[in-house]
């Protein structure tokens, strides 16, 4: 299908923004456009019916987690990803690459593929990207990932290029049998593939990634192993790169990046998709997006605030529940304060895409852009912001862990 | 206000059940009814509006709890407890009373009140009936209960015929406070106070209770000390003693009781109030109340079902999720699963008292009961319900401690 399955409409003229649509054989999707993670089938504390009533496009899951519950076999059985969860809009799953990073789960990983640890009965699985392919179709998502090897941005540039050589020859292999198991598909029902590029904030190892994954001719391309701790000048950098590299018609996928000024940054330098805990986290920890930047719900000055989270927000939370009241249910740690805290953040997310898209399509997405950057400034003068910073190498491991709950 | 707040609309020719309609403050609601627990202002993973989804007449939350964090004084800024949470039904608070049992908060009582140790500052608070008067009314709840003594089944009955003593004592303290309070309050809004009767299941201290509460005039009685393990049979023994003691006109509110067919048998000798994290606690835990009995969701046969909780409910759960899907949320303990499970669990009960409330009208109540018990049994046979069972002393107050949570 490559080639035809993303339609550029309009560019920005200031900017490397621009507004597309993917077809995918669940229909179509404007991008840019922001998936919140669905783990294991669902984004915590949020239904796919809360999901269709914030008018959220598209999600990501999990593949290597639901292999090993409940087994793609059930998801399959049940009709596949998106009807098991009941979701209208497109269902993106990641390989499970990443997981490669969780102490509960990783146990090695050799050129022919990773063994994991299942926790639910402490077998070993061994997952190849053949392997990943085939559950990935067998859960029936509308857009798959290849399997590939992440480095970390500590690692040493040796083990970058190692990663980014493993990657290339992992993405061969997920290509081809991709391509094998879908030979007699109808071309409607076809999964699209992206490819993932890694190279850490190397210019000259990410630059030979993305040529070499530019070679096997993906449907789609994603940029790996960034949004773990380097700068936003770094990060942009790298996407420079890879968008030099990738042709323009191809969809181009930010890995793990939900920091509303970090995806608008990203918007104007040509990525299309996004995706991350940061909302969702954000929310349960009491970080909210809102107009006016992100607001700390739990400082004491909140108590006995009665006006909504954002007051110039109509969801569903804004209109019915005070800050003092969602405060309370976080420090708390009750179960509605996570969700109306999560319900807003992702309303939020999702209505900044749908208004960058209107902007783009104005030519006033700079301007647009500008006018937020300020906003946001201004609040992170006074707010500390929950910015995924540096790890130290002690703490890594933890810290992903955590990214993975 | 006693004496007027409560009309009876339809009784029952073939049992004592009746439909009636109490008048507060916020309006008024017709009986019987359940209440879903709503401790800190909110039901476990469930908002004020999915509450109002589900047409849930009332709540009941707690003054104990809520006079630690986030303090009555936080809750009367904000409105009041049903502006705070947003609830457009009853609010009825409990007392706290039932919280002398949790080993987390209870330190110990004596005639004049109860320390409590709150745990988020690790202070010791003294409750007295005064004091828990005056909490309750800036909490502003519509219906107060008394600050009572409540002995468990396995206690002496020495032990329970003290605890009967210092409920009464306690009662009128109460009842002269809540008057004083409430002294200058136009009529429109005042709140109403339930009186608690104790006694175990021995049948002349639960009269000596009755007797001597009744004297105090309440606006409506609650059955105390029940739901905690005795058997069905004992219990509807106690709760005939309390009704042929305590006037016809006055509300009775039996504490505790959630089960289905434990409330119709209850409604069947003229209980009008319950309350119980039965059907949250249940949903949790994966037993479902469905039409057809209770379901056991996380059983390995439903692995596969892509049948609706309830083939014959219109919930926005069984309308939309499949066995499949919540029987894996709730095993992974995934919040989603949470949330349906419960959203279901209560709709099921809401709806169930509505019916109670038309059989009672119709006059065909016993035979709806009979019916329901039927298909109860059916499926208890094969099923095993999670019914509070008689609870060893040693694990007493863990389970207690539990059922807080």
């Amino acid at each position: 299908m490559a080639g035809q399955i993303f339609k550029i409409k309009y560019k920005d003229k200031k900017t490397d923004a621009r507004v597309g649509v993917i077809s995918t054989k669940k229909g179509k999707i404007e991008t840019p456009f922001f998936m919140p993670v669905a783990t294991k089938t669902s984004v915590k504390h949020i239904s796919s019916l809360d999901l269709h009533e914030m008018k959220c496009p598209a999600v990501i899951s999990n593949t290597l987690i639901l292999h090993l519950r409940p087994g793609e076999h059930l998801i399959k059985k049940m009709g596949g990803i998106g009807k098991f969860m009941n979701f209208k809009g497109i269902n993106v799953t990641d390989s499970g690459g990443f997981q490669m990073y969780s102490r509960a789960l990783y146990l090695g990983s050799n050129d022919e593929g990773v063994w994991f640890r299942n926790p639910f009965d402490n077998r070993k699985v061994f997952i190849t990207p053949e392997k990943d392919m085939q559950i990935q179709l067998d859960l029936g998502s509308d857009i798959a990932m290849c399997l590939d090897t992440m480095p970390l941005i500590e690692h040493s540039k040796k083990e970058i290029e190692l990663a980014v050589e493993r990657t290339t020859m992992w993405a061969k292999r997920c290509k081809i049998e991709h391509d094998h198991l879908q030979e007699k598909l109808p071309k409607n029902k076809k999964q699209l593939l992206w490819g993932i590029t890694q190279g850490g904030i190397h210019p000259d190892l990410r630059k030979k990634s993305c040529k070499e994954l530019r070679e096997i001719d993906f449907d789609g391309y994603s940029v790996g192993g960034l949004a773990l701790g380097e700068t936003i000048e770094e990060e942009m950098k790298m996407i420079k790169i890879h968008k030099s590299i990738i042709p323009e018609n191809k969809p181009c996928y930010l890995m793990g990046a939900g920091n509303p000024m970090e995806i608008l940054e990203a918007i104007s330098h040509g990525v299309d998709m996004f995706d991350s805990r940061f909302p969702t986290q954000n929310a349960r920890r009491g970080t909210i997006f809102t107009s006016n930047g992100k607001l700390r719900i739990t400082r004491r000055e909140h108590e006995f605030d009665d006006k909504p989270l954002d007051e110039n927000c109509d969801c569903f939370v804004c209109k019915n529940y005070t800050r003092s009241y969602i405060r309370y249910h976080l420090n708390q740690e009750e179960a509605v304060g996570y969700r109306l805290a999560t319900f807003h953040n992702l309303y939020y997310l999702t209505k900044l895409m749908e208004q960058a898209r209107k902007e783009i399509k104005k030519g006033t997405f700079l301007d647009f852009k500008k006018k937020l950057k300020k906003i946001y400034d201004k609040a992170d003068a006074t707010v500390r912001v929950d910015k995924p910073r540096r790890i130290r190498k002690s703490k890594k491991a933890a810290y992903l862990d955590r990214m993975l709950h």
